[in-house]
């Protein structure tokens, strides 16, 4: 049986024409851009293109705002060092409870380093910001707002664009981890108050090993990792040249597809989501019901531990996530879902399904015949686990 | 004609081999290392597989000592900034004068900002390290000593076993940028003193966007990109699963093929390198005529402009380079030729031919072939250029 896979916003399968573009940049067109000669120049011009491509998808007024990294991680640490360095004077930083690691673990180390007080805003039971809390972040101490467009474990998508033009009002930067958000809706920024913006390659169906930071021309920028001119002096090292002209490939067919998949995704998904809450009891969805990726659905199913249900799953060829992959290996429920205040009893039994354009019907059709079961007999297994550290 | 490609020491084409190996990683291998199910769970075995390949290159004594980057420039940033951070008593650093960009342009950067005091050890006119200035400078303020294994301009190989050793007389860290020199000789880091090594695939067959760095068992370390827990909390962020897989089989194919390599590349290298001296007059190696990489030959044109050769032996099909990729777009002497104290009317005409297993006998007979002609016809066109400033 053909193995199904629900864990998009883990990473996702390279799209077979991003691979055929990227290709021809190994073994044939492998010469470094930086280098003077035709070997040099005809690399040059493909990543222009792919620079164009990327613009295109996240509506940048300028191909030369978009600076190529190795992914959402060093995009992410990198704005953040960034606005602290070129702002000196300014020591605080906002983000909110529910931030991808690479954000919360830099910020965290920096508390804990340097003189820099951080503000974590609180979201409610769905996941949405506090935008009070928010507003009452904001001062010009402010060097730098970081706030997620959407969240990877229950895709609840906050209010961005209204979050940006708020922080211009104290004069801070604001950066998004877009990196769950690109290419799953339309996103103009040239026509935001938004600085810097994060994404990567694979999670729109591009490589791993390749992402970008966008830098709205005329905003002050230190890069982190220094070395060579690459980049506008924004980002040192030999161009990973293939990882480019992947993610230029994956922006192309984002935006190409982006309409017409997202509406059969998302059919797909709320016939998953209805499916599994009106099959299994003491089930219920974890996240913002309205403003939330149309591919992604986080399921709390009471009194069941997540990681035996997984075990379940992925014997029937079924890959589905508990949390984000980055936290994996604990047992406690993700800080996502410890912010949103979710019990325990629910928290511990968590499933995320995410979904991408790969998936099908028959995709759905399985997890439905297969999951009732599954978590009857977990249930029955261990009737008293999930009680039991309250009981005691 | 087929294109002939002498500047491996700014990239090297991927190895068939590596493609082949690195193909089933983006579209059907495609999972996260860190997900906990099938799609995750067989790529962490070949992430394994990889991290073993390149440990038996390096001869590090244990496979953990290799964390994954983005590459060679990333891994002397990560290397540097770590060393301070642990030790935060000690301020100095001491690198050569003629490091790469990776490693200059963050030291001076570290001046800059931050009480850093960076001791920068000349070397003589053939490139080597004046080893009495080195000692000089190691004291118990060192945190860290960070030269590189071979440049990447002349080729020439430092010492770079013994002055680990005299580093670690003061306590201090010993990091080597080693980017040039892993896959071209023998190296057995477990029977060294070196604390740290960065390596980059592109230069050894493999892909662009990976490289690692090596950190002995024991040596205390700061991850530079946070986040999530990969590379054992090392360097956060999604593996770039195929660049890994790719790394890993280019340090296989390294070592298979290292002796013979070296040796029809050595020999390769020098009849380009006698045919050239014997075949064009007031031209003359510049670099260590022993301790020198048996790829790379830098040869100084007496009163012609690089620049032009190189344009003339592009036309012909030929690509080499007139210092390092990442320094060009300027028409000055490298930092390299100058700490060299190589006079103007010869650096100005450098040529640097790295080769590479890629190259043949017939790509140096042609090069010897159109050579002379072209550095004739320059000196003829331009007959005062290079004296022209000096004239004055």
């Amino acid at each position: 049986m053909r193995p199904i896979y629900l864990d998009s916003n883990a990473t996702t399968r390279v799209d077979p024409e991003v691979f055929e573009a990227m290709r021809p940049l190994f073994v044939d067109q492998f010469g470094n851009p930086s280098s003077k000669h035709g070997f040099g120049a005809s690399v040059g011009a493909v990543v222009k293109k792919a620079r164009q491509q990327l613009q295109a998808l996240i509506g940048a007024q300028f191909e030369d705002e978009i600076a190529f990294t190795s992914g959402g991680t060093e995009s992410n640490n990198t704005a953040i060092l960034s606005a602290l360095e070129v702002m000196p004077c300014r020591t605080e930083v906002v983000i909110s409870a529910v931030e991808h690691p690479a954000v919360l673990t830099l910020c965290e180390h920096l508390e804990e380093t340097r003189d820099v007080k951080v503000h974590k805003i609180p979201v409610d039971r769905h996941g949405r910001i506090d935008v009070d809390a928010y507003k009452a972040a904001l001062t010009p101490h402010v060097a730098i707002v970081s706030v997620m467009w959407a969240n990877n474990e229950t895709g609840t998508i906050f209010p961005t664009v209204e979050l940006a033009e708020l922080a211009k009002g104290v004069g801070a930067l604001f950066h998004t981890d877009a990196v769950q958000a690109i290419g799953k809706f339309p996103v103009d920024l040239k026509s935001t108050a938004i600085d810097m913006l994060s994404l990567s390659g694979h999670k729109l169906h591009g490589p791993k090993g390749i992402g970008a930071l966008y830098i709205k021309r005329g905003v002050l920028f230190r890069s982190l990792i220094k070395g060579g001119h690459q980049e506008r002096n924004r980002r040192a090292g030999t161009e990973n040249t293939p990882g480019i002209v992947g993610l230029g490939k994956a922006a192309e067919l984002a935006m190409k597809f982006m309409d017409e998949d997202s509406k059969r995704i998302k059919s797909l998904r709320d016939r998953l989501e209805c499916g599994l809450l009106q099959r299994i009891p003491e089930a219920f969805v974890i996240g913002d019901p309205i403003e939330r990726l149309s591919n992604t659905t986080n399921i709390a199913f009471e009194n069941v531990e997540a990681d035996g249900l997984l075990l379940l799953l992925d014997r029937e060829g079924i890959a589905c996530s508990s949390g984000s992959a980055c936290s994996c290996g604990s047992l406690e429920p993700s800080h996502v879902l410890r912010a949103m205040n979710i019990a325990s009893t629910a928290a511990q039994g968590t499933i995320r399904f995410s979904l991408s354009r790969d998936n099908s019907g028959k995709d759905i059709d399985r997890v439905l015949e297969v999951m009732p079961a599954l978590v009857e007999k977990l249930r029955n297994s261990f009737p008293t686990c999930s009680g039991y550290g309250e009981g005691i």
